[in-house]
């Protein structure tokens, strides 16, 4: 029936008009009624169809939310909804500007699905109410296009992602239309101004559309927006600069604009789907200039002209709640209950709540519903990995210490055949700020060259339109990317260099507590984890200098909740293969993997590598000398750098120190230094005292800041005992021992340190501490003269006697 | 001598040509003798003028560096060069492509400012050698633009900051012209994107210029760049939608290079002095469109064609260090030793190593040299603020927690009248991502409006051309602003929203590396603090959600260098203006200071909050009822809420509790809780002791994150009875005091925690306990029914009885 009618009216078409009067008034009523329903989100908490007069009691005593937004949502969200029944379009919609959900919400309440999901909202007038009062109130819903907003991928909270969201739902999707609306505030920040570049990295083959809709209604909270107040041919240049063709729909009446909306869809769509043909058909993938629509609308579009006598409609004032006090003045009382009239209630909604038919036959049916495409509930769409074997790629060792090798090539080996295994299937990616060679994951291109549709030239290497290596230098373009790939349930990795993932920090932010959030809604369905390998660490980051070595992103991330963080510093290459292939198989986390690229040595067959990983940290008994005793320290490492100078310095005692009966652990897995009751991944502490004893000195010599490892381990009976090394921002572009000795976790400060705290050590320990204080001086002698580390740092093996 | 030379070359001017023969030789040889002291900064640690052939010990045996961008960022400097001799340019170079680094100090040595700072360095054969050998050598010289180079305000190591610090630094300096380089690697990042439309918020009358060079070498370490592989048409589309007028300056041959380049710089100048005659004489601050330059050249231009048969010069390729291996591959020495004499150093330098004159000649001189520049060094041209005393704008109080006020608004009366005292110096100005009037500190558009030289309508507010409060939606261009603003010797304050500070993680690392760095360069002056006032807090949020709660800015501050570090919480409004004060006082901090904007009791008056700010911390003694005793509990609390709720706490406990001895401390300056050998405000441990005592239960309620307070403390006496209440990710759109009981930070958990604590509680404690439980349950079943809190909570006083 659907398809008829769609016929029905492309042959009733006006000349010069894109809507028939019938389907005009179907629109204009669902328009309406989603604007209706807006604003009774924002105020009201009863009296919902105002069947009665509007009383102060109706209205909520907290008004929270934003209108300025919400009308131009809701026009749009509409006139999608016409097209997808027109021409059976597969899309989905992405509110930049999140502070729209009421709109959103209206719209899913409208299509039904939010009543499917939520019964107890339903479709009537009972409904009606409690989608009312659970607007921004406790226990309700929040303000914002939520985890809770069937259809949502994007909560637009902190504004700037909406079209990586939108590029990264699209990506390996070629039937899917994303419908992206960027907000005029949101496109002043950084990450959307670079984000329109996303077009140089699509295959119009491969993956699906991304329409984007600049929706400039001229103000953010208190200001005018830059985009609207460039010249008209300004902002074209822009939008044709950053490669897309747009089309502008301008006005505020909204008889002529659903015209032309509609009018411009039909156009936006034969362009898509002509490009899409030349692409797919005809076999030609060059860059194509994607179409994209400029909606220049009034903020708070529908709402009331003035307040109080001050301009609302088309200005600031209208950005959040328009006008308050409405339980206390009564002409704010009327101009509510006006404001909320003009949309014609009576008409839209029967008498028991139900929308009318005319709004109900616009809305598309079953999944082609944007609320309940399955791509906005990815994990419904998740396939597993096809997962090689990770253990074929593994480091063949005879013994611990004594063979070189660098864990992100191992790695980059692995994720080559990831690639590879998952060709067919289309959904793995890579992603990175143009480092995956850097990073010497670069074995990934035998597989796969990185995506580019952007010029090429014949001397370029590993770059194809059919890439499946996302590069662009934009940590929060790879970020998004990633993040709308995940969310529309496919699987990626991201590699970056350390110090910079601090870019996305706050992107990290927002995925974490998006996921914290879906794990309690129960028709989520869970999604590949976020895994970030973070290498080019601060311990090899000689060469770049001071700016470059920062190792606290891991601080930054489990500061989120301990059920959506996983923290693992692997120290050699088979352990990160063992890692690597956990985390590509875990849901709803967010997976940090700290690990070097440079040559290292080795310390676990493959075997004792995924026994090791399993139990997360362990005492390294071959490294040990306590056996069958109580230890008289204990030496703990976490990092594959400060594993090296652990070693090394337990290889100092020794030989200088023979009688100390040394403890060696190492820790893979971060979190199970934290209590049971703080981390699912928590080591008992029965177990944890067992390990680390109650009463000897325990140096620890970690990767990062040195206090995460007091935060971790206060409650711990060894606490007091414990002793930290690590990272204490002191570095420049120096060698890689330099780096170390700058920071005091060089192994013969390890071993000072060991001495100092041993309380049962002997008389003879001054001298050696006297012998170690006077190589660790020729050491830096010899690096300042000849640029480069004593060859007994570099060329060491484990033990060396 | 220089002017007339400069008059002589424009009389003497080829038609067609910009450069006379003599000029181009000058240029040239210039340029040559930058590029060579580049690579040889690269690559050589002897025989630095190549007296005698090449041998492998004169190589540094680990090659650091980036030869890539160098050619071209030394081809601008010294075009730059010879138009600040011929016009008198006031100007600054901004290398965006911080890589360049042994770029941009062979220039400041070509100069003989690098001499002048460092005068081991000398400008000869001894200092050339030194030159070499420190640059990414231990005990050397950083490989970027480092703080460490004269004229650099800009360390480039993580990219995309270049032309916000560039109009940061042209803000309120009308002479300056800022010549910012952007890589086009860096253009690719979000910041850069959006930092183009900085040239909306530039007055052309009051500030000075900055002249945009997109430099597209065509590549970044493994890809090409996006800009420069969209069509030129393309390009020339975005960067006029940007708002400038772009000329292209395009070649390889040396000659031809010169000649365009230095036409289109006398274009472009042209332009630049007309744009401003208009703006200064003829009155017309319309904005204009400023001219910017395209340059494309070849990466790695002049460089080495091939290296091993593989295309290098003109490809990514050259980025780094072109080829390794040069000690141990004759064939690697011999290209090296080609490529080093293709700029023909015979010619270049004299017999003692000394720059000849045909060089020396093209040098500006004193403080027209851009690396001698005091724009550059900001701290030389900085002048106090003139300050109103804070004390006047004091909120009055007879008692504490009797009366009401909004911390930041009271804040904002200072900020105006500070903005008013400086008018005149125009060295002032505010700062926030479009959230000052929401932060509550619109009391300086009184004396100043938002900066705005996009187009006007007749009902906009508070926008000006001769605005000085700066808001943009990019908390990276405010960044980049107050940055470029700072280090040029002027003051600002930023206020912003407290979750999304994160944003800008990175950028402050970035900040607090640069000034850890310059307080051991001794001729470095030290500049204004950079003081954050984070407000619209993660406590008051609930209107917006989980998506805007996160108060770990604080934990991620921390990581950096102690003497860098302050960190605020001001329990109310008479210690934020305090704070402030001492903050827009300080230099060369990074101060950060959390405080709220909603209606809230106030406890100091004046005199209190001027001596409690003084000590950073100290006990309430009208809040404690331990006098003269040791106290049964401490109740210790950081930040306006928390405070609010462990009086609140306190003042159940005077009721239910009486004989309970309770001590309250209030925490302003958090860092007063590090021992003392951790940071330097850090307080005694005896001081810490006897206030905090050594074994009694603290329940300390805290802003942020709880195990921050443990880390800080971990080394403290009373540790291990140390309780931390604060943020623990629960949130979402409630009220404000379910937003505290979701986290259990709430007065009824406090006083809960105190009666779980206190050993010798009474039994009747137990009673007490389950009153305060049914009270809780009370609360919750009040706010989820009525959408608000009980009106005891919003209605409180101190002491209430």
């Amino acid at each position: 029936m659907e398809d008829q009618r769609a016929t029905q009216v492309a042959t009733n078409e006006v000349p010069g008009a894109a809507l028939s009067d019938y389907e005009l008034a179907q629109i204009d009523a669902w328009w309406r009624a989603a604007n209706y329903l807006s604003v009774g989100q924002i105020y009201l908490m009863d009296n919902p169809l105002l069947r009665e007069p509007l009383q102060p009691e109706h209205v909520k005593p907290r008004l929270l939310g934003h209108w300025g937004t919400t009308p131009g949502l809701n026009f749009l969200y509409v006139h999608m909804n016409r097209l997808i029944r027109e021409r059976d379009v597969n899309a989905i919609y992405i509110a930049g500007p999140g502070h729209g959900g009421p709109g959103l919400v209206a719209n899913t309440w409208l299509e039904r699905t939010y009543s499917e999901v939520y019964p107890e909202v339903s479709r009537d007038a009972v409904g009606m109410k409690r989608l009312f009062t659970q607007f921004s109130f406790p226990g309700g819903i929040p303000s914002h296009v939520a985890p809770e907003t069937p259809g949502s991928i994007h909560e637009g909270g902190e504004l700037g992602y909406s079209l990586s969201h939108a590029f990264g739902a699209a990506f390996d999707n070629p039937d899917l239309v994303v419908f992206a609306v960027v907000g005029d505030g949101e496109a002043e920040t950084g990450p959307l101004a670079t984000s329109w570049h996303s077009n140089k990295f699509l295959n119009p083959a491969r993956d699906g559309a991304v329409l984007p809709v600049l929706h400039l209604n001229g103000y953010k909270i208190a200001n005018p927006t830059v985009l609207a107040r460039i010249d008209p041919e300004e902002l074209d240049e822009l939008l044709r600069g950053y490669g897309y063709r747009p089309y502008v729909v301008e006005g505020s009446d909204p008889q002529e604009m659903h015209q032309k909306m509609a009018e411009t869809l039909e156009i936006v769509f034969d362009e898509i789907e002509a490009i899409q043909f030349r692409a797919r058909v005809e076999g030609d993938v060059t860059r194509p200039r994607w179409p994209m629509i400029v909606l220049r609308t009034p903020k708070g579009w529908t709402g009331p002209k003035t307040v109080d006598g001050k301009k609302t409609e088309g200005f600031w004032r209208a950005h959040q709640v328009p006008f308050g006090e409405v339980r206390e003045n009564p002409e704010h009382l009327a101009l509510l209950e006006e404001w909320l009239r003009s949309y014609r209630p009576e008409d839209l909604f029967d008498a028991s709540g139900r929308p009318v038919d005319l709004i109900n036959q616009i809305a598309p049916l079953g999944e082609r519903r944007m609320s309940a495409n399955r791509h906005a509930n990815g994990g419904t769409l998740l396939k597993p990995l096809t997962m090689p074997d990770f253990r074929q790629y593994a480091v063949r060792l005879d013994q611990p210490g004594t063979h070189r090798a660098e864990a992100t090539r191992i790695l980059g080996q692995f994720l080559r055949d990831v690639m590879q295994a998952n060709l067919d299937a289309r959904n793995f990616r890579l992603f990175g700020p143009d480092e995956t060679a850097s990073n010497r994951l670069d074995a990934v291109y035998e597989v796969s060259p990185k995506a580019w549709d952007a010029t090429h030239c014949e001397f370029d290497t590993d770059l194809s339109v059919e890439g499946r290596v996302m590069e662009i230098l934009s940590e929060h373009t790879c970020q998004g990317w990633l993040e709308g790939y995940l969310l529309t349930g496919r699987h990626g990795f991201f590699s970056c260099y350390e110090a910079f993932i601090h870019i996305v920090d706050s992107m990290f932010n927002q995925h974490a507590k998006w996921l914290k959030t879906t794990r309690h809604i129960p028709w989520r369905a869970p999604i590949a984890s976020l895994t970030y390998l973070l290498t080019s660490h601060v311990w090899r980051q000689d060469h770049n200098g001071f700016s470059h070595q920062d190792p606290g992103f891991i601080d930054h991330v489990v500061n989120k909740k301990s059920d959506v963080i996983r923290v693992y510093l692997p120290p050699d290459a088979n352990t990160l293969l063992s890692v690597a292939d956990h985390c590509l198989r875990s849901r709803n986390y967010v997976n940090v993997i700290v690990a070097g690229k440079q040559p290292a040595l080795q310390f676990l067959d493959q075997d004792a590598a995924v026994k090791h990983c399993t139990h997360g940290l362990g005492i390294w008994g071959w490294a040990s000398n306590d056996q069958d005793s109580e230890p008289d320290v204990v030496m703990a490492c976490a990092g594959d750098v400060p594993t090296l100078e652990t070693l090394a310095a337990v290889d100092l005692i020794r030989q200088y120190l023979p009688e100390l009966r040394v403890r060696v652990i190492n820790v893979v897995d971060l979190m199970k230094l934290q209590p049971e009751s703080e981390h699912p991944h928590g080591l008992s502490d029965r177990a944890f005292d067992q390990m680390f004893t109650t009463d000897k000195p325990v140096i620890f010599a970690y990767h990062g800041y040195p206090w995460l490892i007091h935060r971790l381990t206060y409650r711990r009976r060894c606490h007091p005992h414990l002793h930290v090394r690590g990272y204490k921002e002191e570095g420049t572009t120096t060698t890689p021992f330099d780096m170390v000795v700058l920071n005091d976790l060089d192994r013969f400060h390890l071993v000072m340190d060991v001495i100092d705290r041993v309380p049962s050590i002997g008389a003879h320990a001054a001298y050696v501490k006297q012998m170690l204080e006077d190589r660790l001086l020729d050491h830096k002698a010899y690096i300042r003269t000849h640029g480069a580390d004593m060859p007994e740092i570099t060329q060491w093996r484990w033990p060396y006697r």
